[in-house]
């Protein structure tokens, strides 16, 4: 993952452009991807894809020639979708077009204008206080065009057509938490799913630009997403915070269940969020029209650290444990989706007699083994109301226990996975 | 206010008769009043309107011809509703028709006996130690006749017919707190609202005696009630406690949720209590054949304190600061509900642009702003099931914040006002 | 109490034979009882009822000829349905039928193996530590043969066909807490259920072998279960432990809400647990098929104390004011559930004017007594949705102060029984 993240990290990425095609490329590289391309103009939801923007040089010299800030030096330094510029200007209107970080002097910050034409460079503090009166010479050398927007797909296939969606945001440029963790730890999730036996549902992985990239794939995806049981965006997943679980709207879905058992069966530090609807694309996927069960996965929450949307944000702040821990949390989350069944016990009338079976222990009188305890709850609560996550809940047992006795009770015929 | 209350002391009242026409006629000169009169005999609901009750001169004289207790002096001294009386007795024959508080020696009790006839004086328990044997002469000079009980309404109007209800009991002789306070604050409370932008509701005030005034009202206007979505009682806020508010039965409905988050949001003391079918007003609107959304404001609970129905209830309890800062949460209140509509999202899928409608800063990568912020959340939660204050509440927004993102969105069509 | 479970205790138990017999014919003596018989080989729900078993003689003599186990010592020393045998065998394999707790060396286990042939003896640990390498001759005099399952009725009829049920086992051999304890409560409830005045719902006392002694319950009652209304197994009254509360699967029914507040109501040292489908025979009752209202009251909980199924649940452990204790709150449980009924407020419009009914004091302006409160909660209550134990713990009053209001306020006709 650490190596992906730096082979990711100097691209300059942004909504649109050559920038998000490289990076597609490279994770092709260890995931076959579908990739996707969207003219621009085309209508979206609520939204239009906008031109294609790709950016060569950028800068600002002094009156001397001196460059001050070069786009070769942080793609930081531009704001993103900048239009093409080239003039001079002397200091006074020039700093109405930089971004800086009083409070923050070193951090270069990080500053878009998709929507809205104009142009601007990111500096620091301490930069931006040096500059000089007198006349700047301005070059962006950018284009806005009619061209497309790009996201790609992966897919784990599973039994049956039921989808986990795993979403990560392809746009940022040189940001290393946010979200080159995200997309470094989905990629290697993929992976790790590939390797592992064939699941029940299908997991699909969602590489695209943040919020328009997410809102194509919706309207794109429209007649497809009632297959979604579940699904999470991933971000900011390499820095220290404890693993953090944001909940879907709804609260109480799969995807909420799995996530809280799994952090609580789990000594990993970890903390909850309730759902709210700013953040990273989960705010569209919950959006009232769609309500889709997705939740998220971060450390850090986005604007709540220094180096959030800074340069501040870069390798140094990757810590590869993390990623780990992130991945093996993440791993077992799908897995107990995937093996989150709803039974009905076949034999509801008392309680049935296990020892014919040979699932109980023929001396009786002694204290009772986890697995036949979760047997008798798994009976009991097989009445087509609870999921294996609820009786696990309700029991206290840890779920695979739970999953083990169901197991064990659908080999006799005792209880019979639910169809909905 | 607190001249409002000094007037309205000294008069006789009771649920019916003059003391009630004089104090309505007090309060018409501030607000126009209707004033309401409905013949002695009328069956309303479950009851029947009493014989009208006057008292002239009420006293007890010793063997000496010294009069121990006498009207005059306070009204409390005559059992409300006691019939007329001219006899002699002796002290132990007295001593049944007496009424004090060995606990509290110096207050004089209020009493009544509405519904039973029968007769009798309050005093204080001081006093009554000092009555020496012998015969006593009393004098009641009261008249029980046929006439009518009289209530009062004045409306502030709104643009629609939907109606909140602000109740107060004009039946309590010189007592100050229960319930002049409520009526002086009632007062003011018309008159502010008057002063302020019409509202979407009406906002209706009912000045009735205790029980079998607002019963002769609901019985009036039981086919009107359906418009009511909200209200509450007036009762004791002159006093030092903290100002609190008794919940409607229902405990959720809108008047319920607008006081918690006024309260809340302001920095008075105060406390809650859940419906109780005990103390004023409030138990009739919530009876189970209407099940009103009535709660109650007061600030010293009915029976709790050591003035409470007694001499004690006087003036000197009267602090004008409590007052008016019960007159400026009401005010808050009523405007909470009075903004509190439900909206539907236009654009529900996925999140709209908002940039595009002027909505959005043009510059993004930085913390967001709470408007902008609740704009989201007005977006996500209005899916018909949301009404602003439980935007308000999920959010953890200020409640205006949120109204004012709502008429934002309303503007530029991306939510409209949902039509019941 | 104690005599009962004195003369109870040597009787050789099992699941079927002559001890559930004999000791079915004592309880006779107490209370009348219907005994059934069911042939062995009948199916019931998922079970069959197997072949009955008795036993005569059965011991373990060394190569000497000396006996070093024996039945008639104790008759936990027999593992429960143990086949016939007589063998010569080395202690080595000897050893293989030997049940004995390392960690209690004093104590002998209650072993059981009603439904695999084999055959065992338990023993304290210390006393098998002494036995000597050689050859040792084993005799069990058992009969596993065709017979019947015995299981006994007793009914405290009601006015109505609703009844309560309470279930206790009568299988165990010599454990006095477990379960001679609550069958002696259970005969104990009958007597004084039947010495008080006739209820209106039917109490219905079942004695029945553990498991299959109540699966064939189930099975031939099947059509009658409908009528049960509350219900409760008895097990382990007699120990130091605080009075324990099992709840059903539902956790909300009558019983479970009728327990809650007469222990809380009480002085008595107490403690709840929710429901899981382990323990007695409430998890058949609660069964997905059944769901039946069935909680349980026991003291310590099963498998918890060092006591538990081993010869320390013997007479020592038997506490009479323990006993008494439960018999009271039991007693009281079943008053509270057959007088729990919902009521329909019959003027549910306002509050009805309760003085002309003689229900309320003729003189007002005092405080409320709690028989007044109860009957204003009673009436703003009784919406058809609140029984009186909604009401107790709503109004935080005393269940008979509610009672006795709602009793009052039937006999006025302003509140009327809701037939369901």
């Amino acid at each position: 993952m650490i190596s992906l993240i730096e082979r990711l990290f100097p691209i300059t990425r942004s909504i649109t452009g050559d920038g998000v095609r490289e990076t597609l490329s490279i994770i092709n590289e260890h995931i076959p991807l579908v990739v996707h391309e969207v003219p621009s103009g085309t209508s979206v939801l609520d939204w239009t894809v906008p031109p294609e923007w790709n950016v060569g040089e950028a800068w600002i010299r002094d009156s001397s020639g001196r460059t001050v800030v070069d786009l070769v030096d942080s793609n930081l330094h531009l704001v993103s979708y900048s239009i093409p510029v080239h003039t001079n200007l002397p200091l006074d209107e020039l700093q109405q077009h930089l971004h800086s970080l009083p409070d923050r002097p070193d951090l270069i910050p990080y500053r878009t204008s998709y929507y809205t034409e104009t142009w601007g460079f990111c500096l620091s503090h301490r930069l931006r206080e040096t500059l000089a009166d007198g006349e700047y010479e301005v070059f962006i050398g950018s284009t806005l065009e009619p061209g497309s927007l790009t996201y790609a797909e992966h897919v784990v296939a599973g039994d049956s057509t039921g989808e986990i969606i795993v979403s990560s945001h392809v746009c940022h440029p040189s940001l290393a938490n946010d979200n080159l963790s995200g997309v470094a730890v989905a990629v290697a999730l993929a992976q790790r799913l590939a390797s592992n036996t064939r699941g029940r549902l299908t997991t699909r992985f969602v590489f695209a630009p943040g919020t328009i990239g997410t809102i194509t794939w919706l309207e794109r995806n429209r007649d497809q997403i009632g297959r979604i049981q579940a699904g999470f965006t991933l971000v900011s997943l390499a820095d220290g915070a404890p693993l953090t679980y944001k909940r879907t709207f709804d609260g109480r879905s799969v995807i909420d269940r799995a996530a809280a058992l799994v952090l609580e069966e789990s000594d990993v530090s970890h903390r909850f969020l309730d759902f709210y609807p700013y953040g990273y694309d989960e705010r569209h996927y919950n959006s009232p029209g769609f309500r889709l069960p997705v939740g998220s996965f971060m450390r850090s929450v986005h604007g709540q650290t220094p180096e959030y949307h800074t340069s501040g944000d870069n390798l140094d702040l990757v810590d590869p444990a993390q990623l780990e821990e992130a991945l093996d949390v993440l791993t077992r989350v799908i897995e107990v989706v995937d093996r989150n069944l709803t039974y009905v016990n076949q034999a509801p009338y008392g309680e049935p007699q296990l020892g014919k079976r040979g699932l109980y222990e023929a001396i009786g009188g002694k204290n009772i083994a986890d697995l036949q305890l979760a047997m008798l709850w798994v009976l009991n609560l097989s009445d087509g109301e609870h999921d294996l996550l609820a009786i696990a809940e309700r029991s206290d047992l840890p779920f695979d226990t739970v999953a083990e006795a169901a197991d064990l009770l659908a080999e006799t015929g005792l209880v019979q996975e639910s169809v909905p």
